[in-house]
């Protein structure tokens, strides 16, 4: 037997895992106590930290996202802790001047994160810039990260080109991140691929892909084959549909292969259990996506934000017009220069694609995208509508730019340093200062009822569990077909037995 | 652009992934409607008839399964129709005399069959050689089939040899069958390949795979590269879990690569909406399975039997030794010889584990399993253990045989004329005589109640859709967590308006 080489995983469960599939509802008591055997695993990182958990922690969830970190950090003594972090935008929705990058960076770190995943919802390496030097000041693991799209203008070259800036700028390793599921095979092996015969061999490439479209575990393959170093999945539990390819699963696909993960699946059992038990508890959080959508090659909307969008049309009342909404998408896309389709690209794009649908195309642009085509969020690899961008220039009475957008901004940590103090329930750490300035509308409330502490939105389990025995009792294969389901109803005081059967 | 090398497809959905998903239960009158679409696709074949279809025709919808084939063949002119023959048990569940196999064949191609997958359940080949003759001499095509599965006797090398005895029966193209999602990549590789270079570049090799595991879109993937013709798929909103690779992703999976499959996503398109539209109807008969499961990888149990066995354990109060009985499976196929687990031999091992775990190992033999043991099924691989043979001998006082089960038969169409000639509703048919031949348990009640036509035990339409509402209404993403449920009750005649929400 000849060495096999080692394919590194990431675990995505405690992130990318459940903001995928359960709205990233999942309080940190669900997780704690899979924590040691995540730690055992032997995946090269966890994830464990992002935008979106940040936001749901203190928006839902009562929790203190800095303490979920040191948690973390505590229970996964042997394991690589692993954020997504949106280059100047932090974990928030606008650029930050350097300085609050930097402190950000700096909190982290010292809070126990070890890998940060840097991207640019735009690929504007000059947005990431900032963040990859403050990690390698802190001595943390940069990962430069290429959002993978398709439009006429991406090329297998674009991308190289892409590898090289962010390893000119100091990145440890590459990420290619396919938030749509979108990187077919033949794709993911060219650009792994060129990158490594461009770059060098000892480039360390991972794969990010969603499992939405259900071809991404074959691209996972052929990216190993071409030399891939590590590659990302969730637990089987909590995995596929708008979620990620199963760990178990990889671990299965290199059996007999000259790769291997090297994870044992025995081990990774008491990890698939512990989610199999508490996701059914979060199944009112659940994307109406299951299984696989192969349509999202034309609209490109990454997994989690079509749930997002069916949220905004029904609350509209438009709920019947997401088909329409899915194919206005790729037009506004291109009136935007096709930006990859990703936080806070996505949302920009979907709204403004919600609004031409609802409104008449352009009749109205959101103030984002406004921005977003006036270059306020960075440079597009196309060049933007001429007219949509006179309709923003118009809207907005400001001018477009094409400067890096952060080199706009005043120093202002001072200033988001004053915000906090102010607020009530600030604790006076700048951790709180950065909550604060990375979500000011919702860092008040979550200041204030923080001492309450954390609360858990999922379901009763027994409730769950009494449901669930209750469906297997009525429907179970080889059952018979209409079985009549018994009732103890109380009306005004008084106990009824109903029994209810479809006519 | 070198041209691109075609790989054929074969659609499951009509036969194989409802069967996996649906409990084979649906209703010839929910497929009608997209035949037409399905047959312009430009499928190399549609599977639509096979044991389990044959026999839930009869037992649960009242429909005469040869006029379910005469439909499909009206209804899909232009298309290959293909079935799964289960060798010289046909559809049933036991040995015919080779005249009967002769029959059915001659049946089945007048009435509307191209292509026959001939398998053994043992893959002893002398349990196929008839049927692959009679399909030779009606002039259809027989197609070979090896049934893939893992012990420490099955080898690339036995694979071959199988492909080699298969084609010297004069098999028009060769399966390999993955009937339990157990053929990972590498092996899905080096066995067709093996195969090629041995028996030639011009022997089509299909390769049909199950879902379960979550690796055999990958081992599509591998077994395409190393030269397979053709793949089986299943309609995407009719796929995953026990049952198939969906077919979209097959598409979007070799876009960009050196192989085709001539499909277009847009003209599948029809066929998902319809199947997603008929699919909620039937979930009172789905598996328990979603998602993937792994853990099959021991136990070889396929999809659809694990479900077969949560129901034998729930009728005998054990719904809780599920996991104890997959962990007895892979004791009782050692002790059996390592034979495939397919129909029928997964049930047969499968009852006999849950007998073992309920009643204690090998205290009581089925018939079955007694008769598998005594080869009376056949050959199998590996040798069987000489206690558990012993066993059998007592219990069934009768000794082991060597020779090819069927040489054993006496001749046997008058008799099953006869009988069928005797049963009330018989129609005067020789497919009559084949159904009361193959199900002569269920034949007589069907032939009586068949005058009453075809009974669609789907769901009401408008009740599904009513309850998926209300789901929509009170679970979407962003929604309060507990919402009261308004219900209108009628006791007693009374009409009240009751409010339910959890305590």
């Amino acid at each position: 037997m000849s060495e096999k080489r080692k394919v590194d995983v990431t675990e995505l469960v405690l992130r990318d895992g459940h903001q995928s599939l359960c709205a990233t509802r999942m309080a940190m008591e669900d997780m704690v106590p899979v924590c040691e055997d995540v730690d055992a695993a032997g995946y090269w990182s966890v994830e464990c930290w992002g935008g979106a958990t940040y936001d749901a922690c203190i928006r839902f969830l009562n929790e203190d996202p800095w303490q979920r970190l040191r948690q973390f950090r505590e229970l996964l003594p042997n394991s690589r802790l692993q954020m997504l972090l949106r280059g100047q935008n932090l974990l928030g929705y606008r650029h930050y001047e350097d300085s609050v990058v930097d402190r950000f960076v700096g909190k982290s770190v010292a809070n126990g994160m070890d890998v940060f995943r840097v991207f640019d919802a735009l690929n504007d390496v000059r947005n990431v810039e900032r963040a990859i030097k403050a990690v390698k000041t802190e001595g943390a693991h940069a990962q430069g990260t290429i959002c993978y799209t398709m439009s006429p203008l991406h090329t297998v070259e674009g991308y190289v080109q892409m590898a090289r800036d962010l390893m000119d700028l100091g990145s440890d390793s590459l990420c290619l991140k396919d938030m749509a599921a979108l990187l077919q095979p033949q794709p993911a092996y060219d650009i792994v691929k060129a990158i490594k015969e461009d770059l060098g061999q000892d480039v360390r490439i991972h794969l990010h892909c969603h499992a939405t479209t259900g071809v991404t575990l074959v691209s996972l393959m052929k990216a190993i084959e071409a030399g891939a170093d590590a590659v990302d999945t969730s637990i089987s539990s909590l995995s596929l549909g708008p979620g990620h390819n199963p760990t178990e699963s990889l671990v299965e696909m290199l059996d007999g292969t000259p790769y291997t993960t090297g994870l044992d699946v025995d081990e990774l059992l008491p990890i698939k259990d512990h989610f199999a038990e508490v996701r059914p508890r979060y199944a009112q959080f659940a994307s109406n996506i299951v299984g696989v959508e192969t349509e999202i090659f034309k609209s490109q909307i990454p997994g989690g934000m079509i749930s997002n969008m069916e949220s905004q049309l029904r609350a509209q009342g438009a709920g019947d017009k997401l088909k329409e909404v899915l194919e206005e998408v790729p037009r506004v896309r291109k009136d935007a220069g096709y930006p990859p389709l990703v936080t806070p690209s996505s949302q920009i794009v979907g709204t403004q694609a919600v609004f031409n649908v609802l409104m008449g195309r352009y009749k109205v642009l959101t103030g984002e995208f406004a921005d977003l085509m006036l270059g306020y969020y960075g440079r597009t690899i196309g060049e933007r509508s001429p007219e949509v961008v006179e309709t923003a220039e118009k809207q907005m009475k400001k001018s477009p730019i094409t400067v890096r957008p952060a080199d706009m901004q005043e120093p202002e940590w001072d200033l988001l340093s004053a915000t906090a103090e102010a607020t009530e329930g600030f604790n006076g750490t700048e951790e709180d200062v950065l909550t604060s300035a990375m979500f000011p509308q919702v860092a008040p409330s979550f200041f204030k009822s923080r001492p309450e502490g954390p609360k858990n939105v999922s379901r009763d389990p027994a409730e769950v569990a009494a449901e669930s025995a209750a469906a297997a009792g009525a429907g179970g294969p080889g059952s018979p077909v209409r079985t009549p389901i018994k009732y103890s109803v109380t009306v005004n005081g008084t106990s009824h037995s109903v029994s209810v059967a479809p006519a």
